[in-house]
């Protein structure tokens, strides 16, 4: 009889912060072994954290990570942990192609027993690997306890072929992945599909352990799983959440039992969390306290106001609210009502004296005069970004960054942009599930995506509201000339997000979206200004390049990185 | 006897403006025909342009090209150009792969004679060709009147073994390659040693034509050349113009003879020119007529005016001096002196009464006051920008972007930054460049960079002098304060740039800095304002991912292109 307790443990890295990486590893190794775990195992790159993006290519943060390793496996023994089998992912180099390495380790009694590297580089969507890593080609198995395993990373099972093909082979009693997968509305079902796959291929459990928490504009959502051979679901850990869960695998069975299973979340709530969980992951490993917005009472401002609030408290919020002649009267309201609900700060900045000071001088029109509005906004918020330290937050859509329908150096001012990637019509469900959970009891910082010390952050609701229900239910406005209203410019958002959702996830062209059943004015309008957003997106900062590293382009380098060299 | 002419092609494509390009490739066709050639060689990916980035992966975009190609052929045969060989790049599909090839047509009496795939896929620095293409496997000769011809694309010949390797073998008369490789200083010496080991492995000459023009933030040189199969240089294209250039190859000689070779230029005048040409291309491919920007009276906005003179004449810069409290009657008289002496629109804007506007309600002190400045002359500079239809223009240099010194939505407002890959010193050596050769004669769109209508825009140096030399020799300030100087904050531009272009071009870590002979203090200033910086400036438009498309890093779409479904 063979029996192995493997640990799953599903944590958050912060790309090029080695010590702390480290010592969460080590951590974890430690509850994991109090557990009776034989094997812990962590997501892709424990180390360096993922994605390291061209910081790969810097040797003297390869160098570190090396150092760190080797430190890691001598301190597992030192603690007592050497009998655990500790599997962490890092960066290696191999010197005949003279390229970096996405490597697992397994470290046990204070060395490393088995190196594996990863074969399949994804170069696609997000992924740049095959930019900075070279293919690995080898495929041992370990042996622990009489179980006989084989290990893959993350791209490893998405192609057919390759290591998990080999390890079908060769025979194994279970097949252990580490992966750096971002989450993606949807992708949950595809990667336990997948591993399903997979399973019957090698016919073994598979392990798959993910990564948690935010990295840049990633968000890397966890729910870590095992499926047995034959595809049953075995374990699966919560999402948004540091976790560390187990499985135990006993070759007098026929069929492994089944530990937890976490509970599947709400669709609406599940790209809040992800929301939010970006959010409060950005400042974190960046150092910010707080944060920063305009508050016009529409309800862009006001979700990402309830985000943030979720994110970091109430208390570290500062709304701005920069009333114009055309602001109506109900909008302050609404914004102030905000604020209220939330904790936020709130200030009110009213832009007509500067505005006027300006067009003394520059007497503009039409457009311009509009973005004169937005621009003086925008040199306010950034006024208390810098005056205060903190974080300043841009309120656009997807659906008005898509069609260019904002102003640049004005209202898309900000370091981040917590619904960038939210269709206006997402953003009205998102508000109004927000709701339903405050009315249900969670309030500010309530909600299940735990692994931080947030409790003092968390803030009971007031009546059961915490976005006015007028924010969501006005038809939306940016307010820059009288009765203006964006369906003046745009399609009715209804029919907007759905050409956009064709046009941008699915790739639809115009021959597409015409087969699809949407009239032929909706379609050419539409195409037009994802066009010209999208060029005057990328505008800027170009400018030639004439020697080897220009900025831009050339260095492919983390924004959220603690290396330092 | 065998006797071949080839014509070499030096065209400025555009991405996506598949039918200027088929027209500018039948242009040229019927002149190298005139001119008795039997084969013209085009650049790198002709009709499509190049880099097309992620252009590629759009379905209706690879119809376009594949059904311009077929037109291509067809109006050649019509044109009665059909005898003539003439050599394309476009974009191709690979159905089993799935994914695009960067392809080479021979056309010939009206089809397609010899279809090459680009084997080789670059995907370092600023090529991401293996995320967009697959590679080609196949290598075929085409005799022509007895010349057996070989042909192979750019990043073919860069690499050992391959194509190249197998030419060899197969025993060739010439190897025709086309490129698309982009300007960088001192890469025209590596050009042509590369093709002299290419033809000395070959045994044959190298014909290298290579595209000129400015795309985005690429600037291709052109620089065409022929070497012998010992090495020897046979024509040479003139750099940064458009070209049409012959070469005689003839079996019958043991040496080929030289034809035309075109001067080098001397290393300023060259990244001048490279510079004037991205902006000028840039304008031309996006349509703007006229540039917009800040004129401090200091060296660098001094500098971007006069290239952007020479780049669209005086008559359509807009030059706006914005002088604050602290700036001095000095900076105000340079400001007005060379917008005069390169014939720009000058207009005053104080920004005193603006700044004091801001101040009277957010009362702010220290830094955030000094960008509160910067800011209200970034909505100024856009105000131009928009309410004249014109680019506005950054005209910050590379020293101070490395190391942050600038205010985001202030003086970093712009569409294009001429000079944001040149360092400081390089920016005054340019400057005094610039100032010799109008001495010598050649006022503002008189430089050799021809190729497009120009004429109009030329005029006579005044005096001798473009750049006050005042700009040039005063100790730089950003006038912020009272008595400021860069000297203050960063290292002398002497030193600064040194370890800059150490730690940046040549990647040197801190003990590599140190080795190198600079002194702690110095490196480890010097290294965390670029860390930090470096994090600043990516730190905008991120937002969390929720989708399979979001905006940012997975769309990586060429911005400019013309094309439209």
């Amino acid at each position: 009889m063979s029996f192995l307790r493997l640990a799953l443990a599903q944590i958050d890295t912060c790309v090029g912060n080695i010590d702390s990486n480290v010592e969460k590893v080590l951590k974890y190794a430690a509850r994991a072994k109090q557990s009776g775990a034989r094997m812990v195992v962590f997501p892709e790159m424990t180390l360096t954290g993922y994605p390291i993006e061209d910081l790969a290519l810097r040797a003297t943060f390869r160098t570190a990570a090396q150092k760190a390793a080797d430190l890691l496996a001598s301190k597992l023994s030192e603690e007592g942990l050497g009998e655990l089998y500790v599997v962490v992912g890092t960066v290696g180099f191999d010197e005949s192609a003279g390229k970096p390495r996405n490597r697992l380790l397994v470290l046990h009694e204070g060395k490393s027993v088995l190196q594996y590297d990863k074969h399949f580089l994804p170069n696609y969507g997000v992924f740049d690997e095959f930019r900075i890593f070279s293919s690995g080609n080898k495929c041992e198995l370990l042996e622990v306890d009489g179980i006989r395993l084989g290990f893959a990373i993350c791209e490893d099972i998405w192609q057919d072929g390759g290591p998990v093909a080999r390890l079908a082979k060769l025979g194994i009693d279970a097949l252990i992945t580490m992966n750096g997968s971002p989450y993606e509305e949807g992708k949950t079902h595809v990667r336990l599909s997948l591993a399903q796959k997979r399973a019957v291929e090698v016919n073994a459990p598979v392990v798959y352990v993910n990564q948690v928490g935010g990295q840049d504009d990633l968000v890397f959502d966890g729910g870590s799983f095992v499926v047995d051979s034959d595809g049953t679901l075995l374990e699966r850990s919560a999402m948004f959440a540091e976790d560390l869960s187990f499985v135990d695998f006993d070759n007098s069975l026929k069929k492994q039992k089944v530990s937890s299973i976490a509970p599947k979340l709400d669709a609406d709530e599940e790209v809040y969390c992800a929301c939010v969980v970006g959010l409060r992951d950005y400042m974190r490993k960046n150092g910010f306290k707080g944060v920063c917005l305009g508050l016009s009472g529409g309800i862009d401002s006001a979700l990402v106001a309830t985000m943030a609030a979720d994110a970091c408290g109430g208390a570290n919020v500062y709304g701005i609210s920069m009333p114009s002649m055309y602001s109506s009267d109900g909008s302050k309201d609404d914004a102030r009502d905000l604020a209220e609900r939330i904790g936020a700060h709130y200030d009110v900045q009213p832009i007509e004296p500067l505005f006027k000071a300006f067009q003394s001088q520059l007497s503009l029109e039409g457009v311009a005069a509009e973005n004169l509005q937005a621009r003086v906004r925008g040199v306010i918020v950034m006024a208390y970004s810098n005056s205060r330290g903190v974080l300043a937050l841009a309120t656009g859509n997807k659906s008005e960054l898509a069609c260019g329908y904002s102003t640049i150096y004005g209202d898309a001012v900000g370091g981040y942009a917590p619904i960038k990637d939210l269709l206006k019509t997402r953003v009205w469900a998102l508000s109004r599930w927000r709701n339903r959970a405050a009315n249900a009891g969670v309030g500010i910082g309530m909600l299940p995506i735990v692994g931080y010390e947030d409790s003092q952050k968390a803030k009971a609701p007031q009546d059961g509201v915490l976005i006015p229900v007028n924010s969501i239910i006005k038809p939306p406005s940016a307010e820059l000339r009288p009765g203006q209203k964006d369906s003046d410019s745009l399609p009715e958002y209804d029919l907007l997000d759905r050409v956009l959702e064709a046009h941008i996830e699915l790739a639809h062209g115009r021959a597409d979206l015409l087969a699809d059943g949407f009239d032929e004015h909706t379609v050419d309008t539409v195409m037009r200004l994802v066009d010209r957003a999208e060029w005057k997106r990328r505008q800027y900062p170009l400018g030639p390049k004439v020697s080897a590293i220009a900025f831009g382009r050339d260095r492919r380098m983390p924004v959220t990185t603690a290396f330092r060299e």
